[in-house]
């Protein structure tokens, strides 16, 4: 049986993931494909409590490391119960946010280094790599203005001008440096991005 | 002003760990010193919200290496609001339990390997390291008799008998791999293991 394939979207906030994933699996589901979507942090019972815990306005005296490992844990979790059965199944894994968000929002954004957070991950991932990468980019003041416009923001949205683009300059510089990344436009309207992503996606191998 | 000291207190389940740190404690403040005294996993607030994801029954499908990097959050927290200022106004501070029992339960006891475990919490820790880790030795049949007249078992000590077994041997692994340890027979009456703890702390620079 073939195996599945994992599929991240990674980009600022308010760089419209929520809304391409959505897009994305009526593409694929269109397509013949059986799909499973997931988000980070969170994804399982257990990353939820877990997400609950990161992004909870109250913990604002968290460390930048507990940060990190929660993050990490949240991400094992889910990588063991949901991704590696899914893709073993054949099945398509889209997930909103991966590793690159952890290695830009703390390896970057908290200033604990993208080195040190890839090696925590690794222990994470078990050996799991995605087969392809949209990173969306968007300024990051636009970013921050259309998350403002959807309601009340969370820990990490809350963390100030100067930690978002920091972050914004983390998600360039992976672009650099990793392969198997599409970056994508993300300031222009949805069907276009869409349109931009299911190129993309047509050049994969499904 | 002098830096303070880092106290471990390790074992397996049952061995008397709290006992003797109650005991230390008092003895510690009867000798003038200010004295702090924390657990593992918890000891802050946001500490004690990843220990009840950890130990809660209902997350019996909980990843190991998820319960690796919660363990490592909880600790990389606890390090930084409680142990290291504590430590820099020249406290002293008494855990119980610490890296050692990540690396044997989760490393040994869960198979993922000690070296992996102890590089996961290189981060966390971010350069501390114990002053003395006093570790408590009791057959894992004992120890484990012994929380069951105490009360209902978490999920950690629900983990069965091959399981504690390993964690035993694992123990006993770390008492020849790494130094300054302190190695008691905790399978006596209370006061004979106290007297030996107070010998062992005479022994080190207070």
């Amino acid at each position: 049986m073939e195996i599945g394939r994992l599929i991240i979207l990674e980009g600022p906030d308010g760089s419209g993931k929520t809304t391409q994933i959505q897009l994305l699996e009526g593409y694929l589901k269109e397509a013949g494909y059986e799909v499973v979507r997931t988000r980070e942090p969170g994804g399982t019972e257990i990353s939820e409590k877990i997400r609950d815990i990161i992004l909870d306005n109250d913990n604002s005296n968290m460390s930048d490391m507990c940060e990190a490992l929660l993050y990490a844990a949240s991400r094992a979790q889910l990588v063991s119960e949901v991704i590696k059965p899914a893709l073993a199944l054949g099945k398509m894994v889209i997930c909103d946010r991966f590793v690159y968000s952890s290695m830009v929002y703390q390896g970057i954004g908290r200033g604990l280094g993208m080195e040190r957070i890839r090696s925590i991950n690794e222990a994470a991932l078990d050996g799991l790599e995605a087969d392809l990468t949209f990173m969306i980019t968007i300024p990051y003041e636009e970013g921050l203005k259309r998350k403002k416009m959807q309601g009340t923001l969370d820990r990490l949205e809350n963390s100030g001008n100067e930690f978002h683009k920091k972050v914004f300059e983390g998600y360039l510089d992976i672009c650099k440096k990793y392969d198997k990344i599409e970056v994508i436009n993300g300031n222009r309207n949805v069907d276009e991005v869409h349109k931009d992503i299911i190129k993309a996606i047509k050049k994969i191998k499904l």
